[in-house]
């Protein structure tokens, strides 16, 4: 498979919550995307670009409007979405209605990735795996899974995404 | 995707090296992928057998005969092997010149999963996300990519794994 | 040194804060104590008991007044204690006051032991050699220094100990 | 407790062992000593100084009479020194036979600490205390307890340091 580089755009969530020592809170500071793909030895050309740090509940319309923008505009074709697990599907849904012609796999985490337990680097391999794979068309990567964006909703009591 | 079970076949590697306290080498004891599908959230439903124990640089004709054998004998369609990296060519060569009709990705880590810094976690992620997305053939999943087991080679130098 | 054993009184704080996957909120579950003592293949003869799962900003009057009865009915004269950073210098104070003719060292840690990059195993080894080696008094063992409670302060702004 | 500088040895040992990821073999590359005190936020006056990377094993009598010298002309009266744990009581030994006057904390690991599972931490942890509280003197600090250099072993069957 001869892709072409693939499109990384981060929009915070948990994949990214680090803990701040003197407040005792989590917090947003830099992406940890670079160190995962380093960490996973991955060889793809991956084209990180931060668009925003935030948690998932607090993303607004204007957040939501410059993701779709930026999958639009994007040369690339292969688009990976790091983004908060609560309202992935919502933010799916926008760039599913709107953009055409591209592979787009939103993926996350339940637990920080600095945490020594999270999920975030077996998501990101299997997302990156996704998106070289599948045809066009905007889903979401979680749990070894993937969904296209019209037939999943997250399971907010189990923690886990479910097919509709 | 509704795909019915993947079957996981455990042969040693890398992947499953741990370190042992009194002899200070390291060795193999029992395979860490129930624990690297839990820390993953994996909700896939994989079937895991542990074939050999090995180190791949001591694999023999006959572990490779075994695996040939469980690979064709899998009820499943969908199959991934781990294996240590620096026969892995090899033993996709054997599989993909015997058994049809099935998707099969062999992966592996360049570093234990027990040490911090594995890549295994990644690496399975991609594996577990490709051999439910690719046609039938049979694949090396590695470093994020993916390759027919007729078009690639190890570049044992860099540790990395490139198209031929 | 044959000494006894050691108390190790167990009662929150950063220590042992876990990560709630569901609410993306840090919380007590259970203590980490024990996985802390087994990682560290501690040999000390230690008697682990849970007083409290709080944050130190949270603690009451009424849990020092717990904390420093049973320091004081304790039947060990070393009693090592886990607390939050926050308020650490306070219950100290209270203990000072209070107990007479035991060795006791509050420690505790910057960031959650079940974060990769947690100082509490570092923290928690100090604090088990100190209290093997002081005279009688209450200490604060933080940061591989040992502070008498009558002399150290939090430094809130850095999150350190130093002394007065 | 005003004690001026501590000077820490590193010899190499399990402590600094790493993974080649070529090779898959463990080696020594550059010591973890300095990350370990970031990580345990460390804020005691260390001074770092690497005599030499060995397993212990093939430590030879130029290496301890190496490690001897520079206890004694070292300026610090305060001295921990890293060491495997194989021979760690017999250059124990070497030192309490010719150096006078100083505290000297000998500790190491039974599990490398770039693996996630060390007890590096906690030893050095433990180690950084008792250097600050004991008299003069030659020490083992392993597993939490500290032992005289002439009143200790190590069970190599246990791989721990048991007193004579």
């Amino acid at each position: 498979m001869t892709l072409g580089a693939i499109r990384l755009f981060v929009t915070g969530g948990t994949f990214d919550k680090g803990y701040n020592e003197l407040t005792g809170e989590l917090f947003f500071q830099d992406t940890h995307l670079q160190e995962m793909l380093r960490l996973g030895r991955c060889l793809l050309d991956v084209e990180i670009r931060e668009l925003m740090m935030v948690d998932s509940l607090e993303m607004t319309e204007d957040d939501r409007r410059i993701i779709v923008e930026h999958c639009e505009r994007a040369p690339e074709s292969r688009i990976v979405i790091t983004h908060g697990t609560d309202t992935m599907v919502e933010t799916a849904a926008h760039i599913g209605r709107r953009v055409q012609g591209k592979t787009i796999v939103l993926t996350g985490a339940m637990v920080p990735y600095k945490f020594g337990s999270s999920d975030g680097l077996f998501n990101l391999g299997s997302a990156l795996a996704f998106v070289q794979t599948l045809a066009p068309g905007v889903y979401i990567g979680m749990n070894g899974r993937c969904f296209p964006w019209v037939r999943v909703r997250k399971n907010q009591a189990k923690g886990v995404f479910e097919a509709l």
